[in-house]
């Protein structure tokens, strides 16, 4: 960031032919509180994510789509740390999720059962934090530790769009148990370590259900952790989380590893998922390649089912092409295979036809602030 | 501005007695980022109105509220634009509805068909646009363009208060279809003609319901075009969008035109909502005339109505006292009245006699942020 | 503060294993706005509370929580005020509650009668306000002169925690009547006196529930008022708000009085809450007492119940610890014991045996931005 942009800056305005000329509250972009100087800030910031899709499954006409989220998981929050001296921080963040194409929010869930949604709620993230040179405390809602495999550091696509890990790697439901703790859970609280132990890294988590009295009382109710190690190149990490669900436990349990070989950053990936007596297990190769301006993506992953749905592939293939730090222009195309009877895995429209498959292309534009 | 604005601002504490004495984040207002440097700016914006209103119809008893948005559509927003280099710029927008008098906010709906309440949603717009010398195109939910000459720049009121064009320019539900884009689209690709072609400018939308295979599966997907001619005391525009249901299209198509005269901004309006074979079809005279610190507002409209309700008139006249650029002082006062036997007219309370009348008077404070 | 506080300050970022590099709005912290220039500010501004529960009531297990609010309600808003001359200015306030352990937000009533939710509503406050010499009249969604003495100003906890006033110092429901202006009205008209008229203030509101014709049309509808009195020292006021529902009218009444002695602020409280024929009236003694670098605070509280449950008292004891001006430490123990059959009152869990007691501990960090 150079120092000329700590300079106030202009209001840059949008065309709104209907938009009455309203003076608005001016904020200074990202640049503004890099500097040097120290202290303690906060944030307004978020990223959107909006594009075109066609799907088209087996058995099924072609349908189209203006969708969010094709790239990155579209969002708004606030956010914000203050130090407390001693190297002691006390910190916040508050993050809800965005739907560009129709304005309306993501669901939380109050009790890790449950879904909660009609509004704007923080559902992606809720929480206090306390750091240190000891670590990190953090309460409240957070990614649970066996979510951190899933994203893009682990998995070409992370869990967008039609190559999203998330097609793979996410449970299914079965028996009664919807488990709402695959990515993020509430009512907990993590322990982070330092970053830079000799590489290693860690994240330990325990949340609750709160449910009330009765057999169901501790549904909801987690216990995570995650460790891995890094270095400049290499990356590895595994991680296991558990909820307790009356109907069926979920076990969500993986093993990442990527290595960066020149332009290439090579992905290996497996998962499994296991929810009461069901499970799923999938297993993926992909890359990141630096290509031109832009980032090539490619993830080949295959899926053993066992109890319920039926075997599956998926491939996927994108480009991410960056206009600037803050945008970029992207496409991805993919396919998935079921193996078996089962039309369970898709990429966004079910297969209508046994064993069919499901295809998708998209393109858009991500813009964060 | 004068560049003295540019200074940082001290905040301004209401009166509180029951507010904890928290720090805050605190925000120069608008004039902080309207210097003359260039770049990139983002901005959290508003706007706020509540007043009092008493409204009385045909068969009814008085009845009093406390009201928002007498004046114009309260609002909390965030949005912003980044310069990209070679004239190209990307911008978002996600704006929510507020109801000052009781801190809901409004409806959005996913499909184009169904609304969507129970919390903050960015109904009011949430976009991603791109524009650069060939126009700007904008995706996510927006206005349609027909909406454009519903607004203060074509109707006296704008959409709005006992005066409100949506009074006699909204379409009436008929046989199962409640339109749900006489105002925004969700899932919407639209594009804007550059600024200033010789005084021309157009706007096309096309947006989908997305909804699930049947019938009913093209329900919400609209088409709309608006072009229209303006110059330093003229201007025209006329507008049509289109919008498929199962249960009967919907067609809202208008023409707007208004010519500056002295102090007077006269103003005429015609407009027709076509629901399945239903229409209403409504015709305004009015102006905005510049009185003292303020504006005078008028407009009389008469109503014809087709296989639905009954013809009908809106009388209403209006003034806003401007305090600042950023706060106005308002009231309105405004009649309706049913000409056949139906009572669907009306300025807030319906009458419950046949062919009655409903009237109302409001006083307001409008501020934006 | 500082003039040094006046620089840019950088991001300080938490720890986020999954978080995108994405670049954001930063806002200098509020000592940046705190400086002498005159101006207009607006605040984005907030308030987490998290920490973890324990509670035990007769008859049930103990159960664990990962709770908001312990020791102040977590909230999320924008405020601000313009200064318009002459001493008159125009403000806005837009809060919401926020639960920090689940990402949800409270919820708000439109008709002071049912409970609206779902999603982020300005449930905790949503006005425009004028003020000048004369005070400041306030329109919209806000407190009723009535909670004025259930703060922290008049009782040691505040209306948080296993100590909150709102335990005792609610309303019980009774006979279809559910009081939702014991704390906030919709659809207000406030007026608040000029702060320091000889030690006078006053705090008088009209808020309308704006029913539907028929027998329940005035329900909602609300009068309050508040006087009081303070110096240096010594501060007591008294307060009434009446609201009228068909099953059963709902009237808060209470006087609060406190005296500082020494590290010592003694506090003394009595309120009724009248609904329909029923009542409850509460006496509290406590203190907020300047201990170290925090404060301890204890109450004690006994309540006579008429034509509804039993009588009960309540024994609260806690500390807060101040890390900065922003964030503290806090932790609370209390015990409520229901004198009678009824096992109305607990301190977040019920009794299940008649006459049982319910106790509570909890400690937690409360964060201010």
């Amino acid at each position: 960031i150079p120092r000329s942009a700590l300079k106030v800056h202009p209001i840059a305005r949008g065309t709104a032919l209907a938009a009455l000329a309203t003076s608005a509250i001016a904020l200074a972009p990202a640049a503004l509180a890099q500097g040097k100087e120290s202290g303690s800030g906060v944030q307004v910031f978020g990223l959107l994510d909006i594009g075109v899709q066609a799907l088209k499954a087996s058995g099924t006409d072609t349908r189209y789509f203006v969708n969010s989220d094709g790239n990155t998981s579209s969002r708004f929050g606030v956010r914000g740390t203050e130090d407390l001296g001693g190297g002691l921080k006390v910190g916040f963040w508050l993050e809800s999720a965005v739907s560009v194409d129709d304005g309306t929010s993501g669901a939380t869930s109050t009790n890790n059962k449950d879904s909660v949604s009609g509004g704007l709620t923080w559902g992606r993230r809720a929480t206090v934090q306390v750091s240190g040179d000891w670590g990190e405390l953090r309460l409240g809602r957070d990614y649970v530790p066996s979510f951190g495999n899933l994203t893009t550091s682990m998995h070409p696509f992370g869990t967008n769009g039609v190559g999203s890990s998330g097609l793979m790697f996410y449970p299914v439901p079965a028996n009664g148990t919807t488990a709402r703790t695959n990515v993020r859970a509430s009512n907990s609280i993590g322990y982070f370590t330092p970053s830079g132990i000799n590489g290693f890294y860690g994240h330990v988590m325990v949340a609750l259900g709160e449910q009330g009295p009765g057999p169901t009382r501790k549904d909801g109710d987690l216990q995570g952790v995650r460790v891995g190690w890094r270095n400049e190149v290499f990356n590895t990490s595994a991680a296991i989380s558990r909820t307790r669900y009356a109907t069926g436990n979920y076990t969500q349990s993986n093993v990442g590893a990527t290595y960066q070989w020149g332009p290439a950053k090579l992905m290996a990936l497996w998962g499994r998922n296991e929810v009461g007596i069901t499970s799923t297990t999938a297993t993926m190769l992909g890359t990141q390649y630096q290509l031109g301006p832009g980032e090539l993506r490619f993830a080949y992953t295959w899926l053993k089912a066992k109890n319920i749905a039926s075997d599956a592939t998926h491939i996927a293939l994108g480009y991410v092409y960056d206009l600037s730090k803050r945008t970029a222009l992207y496409g991805n195309i993919a396919r998935i295979d079921n193996k078996g009877p089962a039309m369970r895995f898709n990429v966004g429209l079910a297969a209508t036809v046994p064993g069919g498959n499901s295809g998708g292309v998209e393109t858009g534009v991500r813009h964060s602030f």
